[in-house]
């Protein structure tokens, strides 16, 4: 547990934060208020957080010695990324930091077959699964088809899972450890954000749903509060909170969530930090997840987490074929309007689908919203110099 | 007029800032969003915005070689308190540096004589005011009380003024090149934060009433918008704009107002930076004060500053008697209720009054924000360990 006194010096408790892309980046723009003593690291020394911190180390996070050394001496360690040096944290813990989330619960989410079986140890319902082999029968796969192949680590958005529905298919399989889920016959894909304290307490943000483009197949835009049931969007809370209770975690947890075509909601996968379907809650809530995740690591009461009206967020993607310095088009045009805040993570080059920003978009009904949705889709883009 | 091109790169746009206080610190927390390269100055190690400025340079704002020095190079200068090195920011403007608001605007400002007379050559309404000779007749002086004293330069948070109504008042005058003021017979004293583009673009924020204790004849506490009829609210705001319009400002510029008993509307002073009557705009408004700065210096275009609901904001001030590292009372209690957003400044030492962090109060009607106020006032100190 915190110390009670941090409560009266949160601005001198020592904190390391692994990571300094644009989730540090809003932590450590959350920290500001309360004037927070926040170290961040990254292994790029143009990292977005690197502006915004005194003395950013630019190091490996998934070097154990590394972030050992640099974090020895923090009273508190936390993350914005899961993939780091695990056993460093284990040892900091062991040392007397405070690491928060726990690296025991790293471990557990790190590795997506141990997160699964956990939740299946949990009476937690999620998809059907089963470890693939590295030598497995081609013959014996085709069988299984559909399914979905995902990496047991080191995925990262939409990287290491790959979808699977013909023999052809099967060619493609992704090499390294793996297994297979049951593809679902998903109606919605949902999100929940829910955040714990040292002392147990839960908070959750109202549910997000991600809004596939009608013809491209890909996600458009996330919308919040979703468009589901009362009844649905309390037991996606519900679950959430009993995902984040199993698990002990302190600080945010992102819940994603299937519904399916018979009403059926399950766990895909967690995410132990902010999340990209939080960024509205910097304009629209009355406590960003941002600020939520710092007052639960400092044992701090849990906030608010109330929203104003609808909200929606777009990523800003480098636009394809495009690679280089990065230049924002149309970024003007989009400042001029009500309801629409932009974010830009400063990252110096642009690569196709590379999230270079956000916009939050704000609406007091569905109409205004999808206007202003559509303008920003159309005049905000990321090409290269 | 800044590049055009810097719509297309404001994040690489090399930008210097004098002075890393809590307004500083609060246009860093402005700049996270658009990812700015901002590199701050301050005479103090350990001033709040430090811990948030990757290359926060520790030397003498007031020093024209070391600003002239440390900001050689940069593409745009700006500040967050008047009371700088002005002939280094001129030399930078000649060198082809943008520097807002502009050195001319400065030179105005900080001699509040010729503010005052600045005021009279462009028919905007201010107090009546003299010069006072070092060698004053005293039985001259006691003829035309009662008066303000007031120092022409140096004057920050009610230093540098002195009301004298007495002849024993007399023996207490401030020491330095000063001018006398009129006596005005307050009714109310008003701000109004204006904004003004690089084209003449102008934004005014709603008009923030201070609110005094009926007993302590003290500043309660601010409150926004004023309680005053529609024309009083317009007619602050076109006095604002006119203020703004004569000095051609770019930038922020907070204009300060008397409301007399007989309905007069009198400009008091002005400062050209963010404003401690603006603090409640980060939570408040569609674009808060220190956004729209960046955005006027950066020649984009300036954001709507519209408000939701009734704000106040209360500054946390250092406990009487208590000199030493502070220690924050009451933080955790005020954190678990909604409508109250705490800002800390992190400064180490407390002093008696010293402003150490400000709490902006939200509600929807005057009676849930006085309840909120009177929360925060018995609960929140800053004390001494």
């Amino acid at each position: 547990m915190a110390n009670e006194a941090w409560n009266a010096r949160p601005d001198r408790v020592k904190i390391g934060l692994l990571g300094g892309g644009q989730l540090g980046t809003m932590l450590l723009a959350a920290a500001i208020d309360l004037n927070l003593d926040v170290q961040a690291m990254d292994d790029d020394a143009n990292a977005p957080a690197a502006k915004f911190n005194k003395d950013f180390i630019y190091a490996s996070i998934r070097d154990e010695k590394a972030v050992y050394e640099a974090f020895w001496g923090k009273e508190l360690v936390t993350i914005e990324i899961e993939n780091v040096a695990v056993g460093a944290l284990d040892q900091l813990e062991r040392a007397g930091v405070l690491v928060y989330p726990q690296p025991r619960v790293l471990d557990v989410i790190k590795d997506k077959y141990l997160q699964k079986s956990f939740y299946v140890q949990h009476g937690i319902p999620t998809s059907g699964f089963r470890l693939l082999a590295q030598s497995e029968d081609f013959a014996e796969l085709a069988k299984q088809l559909p399914f979905v192949q995902k990496l047991r680590s080191g995925g990262y958005d939409g990287k290491g899972v790959k979808v699977l529905k013909t023999t052809l298919d099967l060619a493609e399989m992704l090499p390294g450890e793996s297994f297979a889920e049951d593809l679902v016959a998903i109606d919605k894909e949902l999100c929940v954000i829910v955040v714990r304290g040292q002392d147990g307490a839960l908070e959750t943000y109202p549910v997000v749903e991600s809004i596939y483009h009608p013809e491209a197949n890909m996600v458009d835009y996330l919308l919040c509060p979703a468009q589901i049931k009362e009844e649905v969007a309390k037991a996606a809370a519900a679950l959430a909170k009993k995902v984040a209770e199993a698990l002990g975690i302190v600080g945010l947890l992102a819940v994603e969530l299937f519904l399916d075509m018979e009403g059926n909601m399950l766990v895909n996968e967690v995410a132990p930090r902010p999340h990209n379907t939080g960024h509205h809650t910097i304009e629209l809530n009355q406590t960003s997840q941002y600020h939520n995740h710092w007052r639960a690591l400092l044992g701090l009461p849990l906030g608010s987490t109330k929203q104003a009206g609808l909200a929606a967020m777009v990523n800003i993607v480098g636009a394809d074929g495009h690679n280089g310095v990065a230049k924002y088009i149309g970024l003007a045009q989009c400042l001029a309007q009500e309801g629409i805040f932009v974010h830009l993570y400063g990252k110096h080059e642009t690569r196709p689908f590379r999230k270079m920003g956000h916009v939050t978009i704000a609406g007091d009904d569905q109409k205004e919203l999808e206007r202003r949705i559509a303008f920003v889709k159309a005049t905000l883009k990321v090409e290269a110099y």
